[in-house]
Formats: structure tokens, C-alpha cells, sequence
């Protein structure tokens, strides 16, 4: 992932929207598209010539330069400005997740996203007690000086967020940032923006959709040193922001419950496979205390990939034995690249390849699909 | 611990009560003495100058013939019978326990304590949900073949029983085997009595005191393959139960808890160090399901330990190293023989002395302390 040295200049601010805009182009490709051109406005240039070599047949719709105008104009009318990876704005430790978005919108106090936070999710049919265990708590770990994150969803992300009003807290949105989402949150979202900060990797504008949910869950934990879990049932989107969360190598809380109360059977489970049991603040900040120093600087950049000619007939080998390794249901990358027995730079050239093309999904926790 | 080879004969029945019930005679110096003179009668005829020698003032009371005549006809008018350490009917798990009892009330269906058994304790303040949960478990335990055993109390222990009813449970009482306690189990015990079993190891007729409670909990850990916690508070009896458990090598299982409750914050706790996280009966048998074959003969007899021969220069000398460590707090006897710096066996002859002299108090999980 190349490192933004400095504030992007208004261009170049520009040409990274439209790249990340551009259809195909997900994070990691934008990262792998960065490297490989050394600018935004290059990979915008190499785009349709590298799409048609990879095999596509449509020319790849590129996001024009006037419609990153519209969303930038729109962006300042919400209230929002846009935050480039590696700029002093953009979470810390957010930028090291490989997939992390490379611009976000950002409305609200900045600052909170220069403190060390926690994550708080659950239940949205969380309980009356469950509720007021979550109130309770982001205020007690913003008396700490922790930033609480959560997702501004009905239950225990809004006594998250209201707990937490006070001393600091940051919403991630599934949609856009202009989007209130669920409307029973409207002030809440509007008390959030005015004291907090609201964070959105998705236009301006754009409804939420179910595959948006998991998206906002990896930012969620990305930009945290850790995940609390309260009240959660087996098979929820909570547990999925706790397996985001280990695979960011994040830590896992959660709150023990009865086993009589299905919104604690999820909680419980992660409770059983390692999670921290968490009944006070204290049992959270004896876990993260040595990381509590705040965070200044993105990691530095990984060394720079070799460039692969896209469209040599090495890339072609590549693609059929990749292709042969990928299906529908996801792959971690790094179980396809020892499947395939290929170099990763290589095995990396081809999913990119295979990406503009329009054949390839990327999913959270560097996860691969055959586009259906 | 010396092995009963065969059930005693009548006579040799008298010999081992009359030796429990004599003063400053407890389980571990009881089968010391036993080790030392071969049997029970042997044991009786030198007591009197072997606590003599070892300092006292007063003569040993031991107890009488008569009298124990007497607790054995009250034993059997209430309907229950002695059962000797070893013995058939002897639970061969707890016999395995260093300071089992040697003699236990019985009533009821022997049967019962030859299957595998799972304990099961809690608070007497229980909630309804807690109570409901100890009784669809306690019902669940039972239908895998387990016999429950818990101690009769309020709350959990009564739910439990109650669950367990119809397939097998067994109680142990702090007092003595007749006696009903706390007496709005009165119906209760009758029925486990009636289609369970109850065991006592105090005589007949004994009030149960304080003192009584954590020596019953070590018996219902040690009768049973692990020991399940339903609700406790921090600082609890059940927690108590459960360190026997842990000395004794059970596994400890605990259900969660909302930490808004006081009830769940010891279960919580011992979760957080390493208990089961229990939810449901399946949670139980996965752990202990290697060890689900029917128990058959009590363990291996240890070593007899050599003789030393009580009043000895060498044992004056070391009893005088042994007082030097010895507090009313209550020490591991392996940590009293390591700060010793003397033999096991040297130390162990010293502690049997000062027992037999009334300086010595021993309590569950191999603990002792300066009599008061």
C-alpha cells in the first residue's frame, strides 16, 4: 500500500475519487493500480487499455472528471470533506488494513480520530439491560479517553453512540454520510455530526444496501484497537465485525449473557473461542492498556510490488491456473496464491487483472470470488 | 490411604466409626493411623499414649463403644446405613479424594453412586431463570445417564434435585444424614431420599453448622466427574465448591451471566480463569465424555508410608521446624513441606501428631493451620 506523504493537492484528490469511482476499481486494486502507476491520474490514463488486455469486452466505464466534481460539491453541502489514506485526518489504524478505503468522507470533530478507540456492537433487538450495560460503558471507556466507534444501527450502537456523546464518538455509515439510516436515528445522527464524527466510505447520497453492511463493519474494526461485543445471536453481523476484527489482528471483548437469552448465545460463542469476557471498563483497558499511547503516524509503506506487464503470456499461464482455483465462494488470497503455487506478486498481477475485467469480487478479510 | 479389599465385617465397622468419631481424629490422620497399625482396633488401643506422647495434657476422649453402638442403631432408624471408605458402595470417585470421608450415611439407591456424576451447585438467592436453566439442565444430565449430585440448599441445589428426580440425584448433606435443612427443603429431602439417595458424613442428629458447608462441598465435588456453577456471586460457597474441585482435578463448568447481575459475577469470574462456558448439557458431555464409563473399583492403594515412631528425638526435632511454619492461617501441606526443607513422611507424622495433641486444624484441599 503506497503511502500519501502529504495532504493530496486538490488534483490529485480529484483523480484519486475518480479512481476509486471507476468501475472495478476496489481498494486493493486501487493500492496495486497506485504502485504500479505512481499516480492516480497515470492508472486513470493506463485503465481502459489494461482492462481491454485483461480481457474484457465493454470498455470499462471510467468515473469522469465531472462527475468527481458533482460528488466533491456534494460532499461540502453534507457538512463533509473528503480524507485521503495516509493523510494526518485518516485513522491511523485503519491505514494498515490492507483493504482500507482510500478516501472516506469525514463530518465532525477530526480529532476523535487521532485518539486510540474502541469499537462497541451488538444486538440491534438488544434488551433494556443490554442497552444500559452499553450506555454505561462508552462512558465509562470515554472517561478513559477512548473514542467509542460503532455503526449508528437501532440498539446497542445507539446507547454506544449516546453513551458516548460526552467525551467522544465516531459513527461509521453503511451509505452515504448525507444518509440518515435507520430514520429512528435521525437525531442521534445529527447530535453524532455536531459532537462526534461520522465517517462514510460510500458517495454521498448512495441508500445502504445489505453488501454494504459488512464493508462499514471492516472499518468499524479496522479503526479500532479492539471490538466489544454486546449482546449479539449466533449468526449476526456483529460477529462478523468480530471476525474482521481478528483478522485485522484486533482484539475481541464481549459481554457474557444467560444462555436462555438467544442475544447472548453470539457473545457467549465468542466468549468460548478466546474472546475477552468483559463485565467492567477495566476488563477492556487491562487488555489494551499498552497500546493506549495515541497514534500519530500511518505504518510506513511496504516495499513496492515488481510491475507485471499486464497481458505477457507469463500473466496468461497465471490466469488459467488461478481461474482454475476460483469459484464462486471465496478464497482467502493467501490460501489461492498456495493453492496456485504461483509468486503472490504474480497470482496479485491476475486478480487485478481479473478485477478491471469485471470477473473478480473482493470481499473483507482479503477474500476473493468469482464475480456471479 | 489404605484399601478396604472387601466390605468390613461388623466388628471391623465399630473399630473404623469409633476411631472417626474420637477426638482430633479426622479423615487424613484417621488413614494414617490405619496405614500405621494395620487396622482400626490396633489404632483405638494406641491412641491414647500416642497423643500423650505428643504433647498433650488431657487424655484423647476416644469414642466409646456404646456410643458408637448407639449412632449405629440411630443410623439405622433413620432409615439410611454406614458405608465404609473402599467399600463397593462407596463412591469410587471420592475415594480418590485425600481426605475422603471414611464413613458415610447412606440412604437411598446405592446404585446411584456407581454411575458417572455430575455436580451441580449455585446460589441459594437464585434467580427464576436460574433456577429454571439448573432444572432443564440437572433434566438433561440425567437423560445422558449422569447421576446429579448438589447439596440440598435453596435455589440452585433444590432446582437441580428437583430436574433430577426422575433419573438419579443425590444429595449431601452438611448435617447429619436425618436431619432436614433449611426446612423448606422438608419435601425435598424426602423425596430424594425416597427416589435418590442422600449421603452425610457427619452422626446422625448433627445441627449443620457453619463449619459443616465446606467440608459437604468437598464431598460433592469429589463424588462427581466435575462440578457445574448455576449462578454464584463473587466470594460465594459455590465458589468454594468449585476450588475443591479444582484441588481434587474435576473439570469446573459455570454458566454466563448478565454482569448487571450479582448472581453471575463468581460464574462470570471462573469462566474468565479457565471454566467450562456452559450453556448446555452438550457443553457438559463434550468435556467429559472420555471419562463416561461406569466406574468400577476404588483406586490403587499408595505406598504405606513408613513407620516413625511417635516421641522419637528426630520427630521432636522436627516438630519444632514444623511449628516455625505453621500459622492459624491455613497452608497447603505441600508448601509446609517445602518451606520445611524435611521428608514428606517426617512432616506428615509431625502434622498427625499435633492433630492428635488438639494444635492442629485440617481443611479441605489439603490445607492446615494452628488450631485456634
Amino acid at each position: 500500500m503506497p503511502r500519501a506523504p502529504r495532504p493530496l493537492n486538490p488534483a490529485e484528490r480529484l483523480d484519486w475519487l475518480r479512481l476509486i469511482r471507476s468501475e472495478n476499481v476496489g481498494p486493493v486494486t486501487f493500492y496495486q493500480l497506485l504502485a504500479r502507476y505512481g499516480s492516480a491520474a497515470a492508472a486513470l490514463e493506463a485503465l481502459p487499455e489494461l482492462a481491454r488486455r485483461a480481457g474484457r469486452k465493454r470498455p470499462l466505464a471510467l468515473c469522469a472528471r465531472d462527475a468527481a466534481e458533482r460528488e466533491m460539491a456534494a460532499v461540502a453541502k453534507a457538512g463533509a470533506r473528503l480524507v485521503a489514506w495516509g493523510e494526518p485526518d485518516y485513522p491511523a489504524l485503519l491505514a494498515a488494513v490492507d483493504d482500507a478505503p482510500p478516501l472516506l468522507s469525514l463530518c465532525g470533530d477530526a480529532a476523535l480520530l487521532r485518539r486510540p478507540a474502541m469499537a462497541m456492537v451488538g444486538a440491534r433487538n438488544a434488551s433494556a439491560n443490554g442497552r444500559r450495560f452499553a450506555r454505561d460503558m462508552a462512558l465509562q471507556l470515554g472517561a478513559r479517553g477512548l473514542t467509542v466507534v460503532s455503526g449508528l444501527a437501532r440498539g446497542i450502537d445507539a446507547a454506544a453512540h449516546q453513551g458516548a456523546l460526552p467525551t467522544g464518538t465516531v459513527a461509521v455509515l453503511a451509505g452515504g454520510i448525507d444518509i440518515v439510516y435507520p430514520e429512528e436515528n435521525r437525531e442521534l445522527h445529527a447530535l453524532v455530526a455536531e459532537r462526534g464524527a461520522l465517517l462514510a466510505e460510500m458517495p454521498v447520497g448512495t441508500e445502504p444496501q445489505a453488501r454494504h453492511f459488512p464493508r462499514r463493519n471492516r472499518i468499524i474494526s479496522g479503526a479500532s484497537l479492539g471490538v466489544l461485543v454486546v449482546e449479539a445471536a449466533l449468526r449476526s453481523g456483529s460477529l462478523i465485525t468480530a471476525r474482521f476484527a481478528l483478522d485485522q489482528g484486533r482484539e475481541v471483548f464481549a459481554v457474557p449473557g444467560s444462555p436462555l437469552d438467544p442475544r447472548c448465545r453470539g457473545t457467549n460463542d465468542l466468549i468460548r473461542h478466546g474472546a475477552v469476557l468483559t463485565e467492567t471498563a477495566d476488563d477492556v483497558i487491562a487488555e489494551i492498556e499498552a497500546q493506549l499511547v495515541p497514534a500519530t503516524s500511518p505504518p510506513p509503506p511496504p516495499e513496492p510490488e515488481p510491475a507485471l506487464p499486464s497481458g505477457s503470456s507469463e500473466l496468461a499461464g497465471a490466469m488459467a491456473r488461478v481461474l482454475e482455483h476460483l469459484s464462486p465462494a471465496p478464497v482467502p488470497v493467501d490460501a489461492l496464491i498456495r493453492e496456485c503455487g504461483l509468486p503472490a506478486a504474480l497470482v496479485n498481477a491476475v486478480l487485478l487483472d481479473l478485477e478491471l475485467a469485471g470477473r473478480l469480487e473482493r470481499q473483507p478479510g482479503q477474500r476473493v470470488a468469482l464475480a456471479g
